[in-house]
């Protein structure tokens, strides 16, 4: 495992970055010029101007998503700066053109007012037909992703939702195989950011009025313990999760929060927990534990604590928890029903899409693997069944 | 020529745009993926961030261009705005790719005033090596320009150099040609806008010290007759552009400007002069007639009025002067380089290398064809060779 990081940086200064741009016409005779460039270029201009939807058709815009960051909470690095995170937005727009035939480009920004970039983003969108947030901080990232719903494209911020989806699309596998419903149980998240906000509010069926069945209980934590409402030093955000899932103010710290739970997430860091509190949680019980590269907990010693299913981040152990599942159908399914923004119903048919393309689920298999190209394509197919049925579509 | 117009829309229709991004390294497997995306790609991000130049090696920056505009001046279409303005970027990014092997991509921005286009643009541009302005009105694209020249990267508005620098190397074969010098001609350039000013400026030697003798003299037109300063009704523009050139206020139409000149420089209408108009000019004049698609004057109208070299910016007649000669070399040779930006002494290399590229100018043959491919190489290195000699490289 550890030399992945010197070959990863052999490969990229091999390759100076990961994308490159390529002509779809030929220009190798003046006639081709005259139709890709001046003068017949003005035509397609004009069909534009006379009827804004043409760009769709004419342009890149209907197969194009701007990978947008300010490079303020990039991987387990944190707050490294636009620079220095274009190697991750590179690597995701070649994840784009891989996995769902989107053609994506990274756009780094220097500048970390949330209205600012809210401004940037606008002014910047008529270029793009979609646009993914990544690794910008909580709680920035809510206002920003909150301030761009209503610009005309679908704007979504993948480490929030992405994470969320595929974890919900597990989580259902996983409870459909134990036979077990999730309206009884109880799930503790351990990290209350972006990702945790975006899961406790898909399992709570806020922003959803149908089809949804919200979970028995939740419990957030952070390195504080129980996150409640009026706790002392509370941000905004903590504010809202305690309001949201803890509203009479339980306390304790995170074993307190893991007697008895039948769910861990873990979205935190990594070696936080260990086989005794897995033992104190309820019988047969699902651990998810996603940091990067250690998860919170190992799964063996997860299972050793007397856990049914356990998944990771990782690749190298069963159950991988993988955006790469999500976010490229995502899009792909957004663009292809030209979407003005995402919905919830759009998010929970991703969810069962990916949950459902794993035929005969098992303890060690409640995922696809992210190799599984199908993934992409059905959750394309049923995302953009959702945008049209939601009435977003242009 | 007409059907060009509609054969253009139905090959932009069919492609769906002229460019696309693909990846540069495989990912097929776990491992490849691992080294693309997370956990691998940590390491190059962290290497940027501890050495910013890294991001020239490790990333697409190095050999990428964005192509940014608001739409507010595009081809003779006038303000159709950003979106409809976004087939005539692909289409640039498209020769960039093609004729400089450069990846370029388009960023049409909603918004029109220029201190926010500056923000906006000093924001992204982390994100690329080199900035290309495009179809920015003017006078609204002179502040833009100058607003960027400290970003870090080369900015430059292709519609004032690019045209201006290809008529250069025109007009300099052209003079050689004649056996005369500039510095003892009259040139009228015919339009006070984008382009009109660069030519003005690089004829009389603004911004530069050494090695650029000024011509004899220049009058520039407007609608409304000679630019003079102090003339009703101008701008800051007019006024600049009449005190660098006309600062004894000498006044008249187009026709008297004309009466004994040696050069006529057209960036504005077709359809302007006549060979009356050209018999009127100084013997063995010089006639670069560049509206598009119809030039101020048809090439053989100009030589019935006893024009000696002429040019057009059209393909269909000889000596085209088409800014594909220009850009491409220009940031290929600044991003080799790795300038911060554009310097006279680049423009100057960039003429040089055009102008040279003839081997034996002759008066249908002043400039090379736009589908010489050694003309790019050629400015690119000489533009390079400029930057180092300036000390504004990283």
């Amino acid at each position: 495992m550890d030399d992945i990081y010197q070959r990863s940086l052999d490969r990229h200064r091999e390759t100076r970055g990961k994308i490159e741009v390529h002509s779809r016409m030929r220009l190798e005779s003046m006639d081709e010029l005259s139709l890709a460039y001046t003068p017949g270029v003005a035509r397609p201009c004009e069909r534009i101007a006379e009827d804004p939807a043409e760009a769709w058709e004419l342009t890149w815009k209907g197969r194009t998503v701007a990978v947008v960051s300010d490079g303020s909470a990039v991987l387990g690095l944190g707050d490294i700066g636009p620079l220095a995170s274009l190697p991750v937005m590179e690597g995701k727009a070649a994840l784009f053109r891989e996995f769902a035939g989107i053609d994506a480009v990274p756009v780094v920004l220097d500048c970390r007012d949330p209205d600012e970039i809210i401004a940037i983003v606008r002014a910047i969108a008529p270029t793009y037909g979609g646009i993914n947030l990544e690794d910008i901080a909580a709680p920035r990232c809510f206002a920003i992703e909150a301030g761009l719903q209503d610009v005309g494209i679908p704007v979504l911020h993948d480490d929030q939702h992405g994470t969320a989806i595929v974890l919900l699309a597990a989580l259902n596998n996983a409870v459909r195989l134990l036979e077990r419903n999730l309206g009884d149980m109880k799930v503790v998240i351990n990290g209350a950011g972006a990702a945790g906000r975006a899961i406790a509010r898909l399992l709570t069926c806020t922003d959803t009025s149908d089809r949804c069945i919200p979970v028995g209980q939740i419990r957030i934590c952070d390195s504080r313990g129980i996150v409640y409402p009026g706790r002392e030093h509370n941000d905004a955000l903590k504010e809202e999760l305690g309001a949201l899932t803890n509203p009479d103010a339980e306390r304790g710290d995170l074993r307190d929060a893991l007697r008895g739970a039948n769910v861990f997430v873990g979205v935190s860091r990594g070696n936080l927990i260990d086989r005794n509190d897995v033992e104190t949680m309820a019988p047969d019980s699902i651990v998810f534990a996603m940091a990067n590269p250690l998860p919170e907990i190992l799964p063996e010693e997860a299972e050793a604590g007397g856990a049914a299913i356990v998944g990771t981040g990782r690749s190298d152990y069963p159950n991988q928890v993988n955006n790469v599942l999500a976010f490229p159908g995502l899009f792909r399914g957004a663009l292809e029903a030209r979407a003005t923004r995402f919905t919830n119903a759009m998010k929970f048919a991703a969810i069962d899409a990916i949950a459902e393309s794993v035929e005969e689920p098992t303890k060690k298999r409640i995922l696809p693997t992210p190799f599984n190209r199908a993934v992409a394509v059905e959750v394309a197919r049923r995302v953009a069944e959702a945008a049209r049925a939601s009435g977003v579509c242009l």
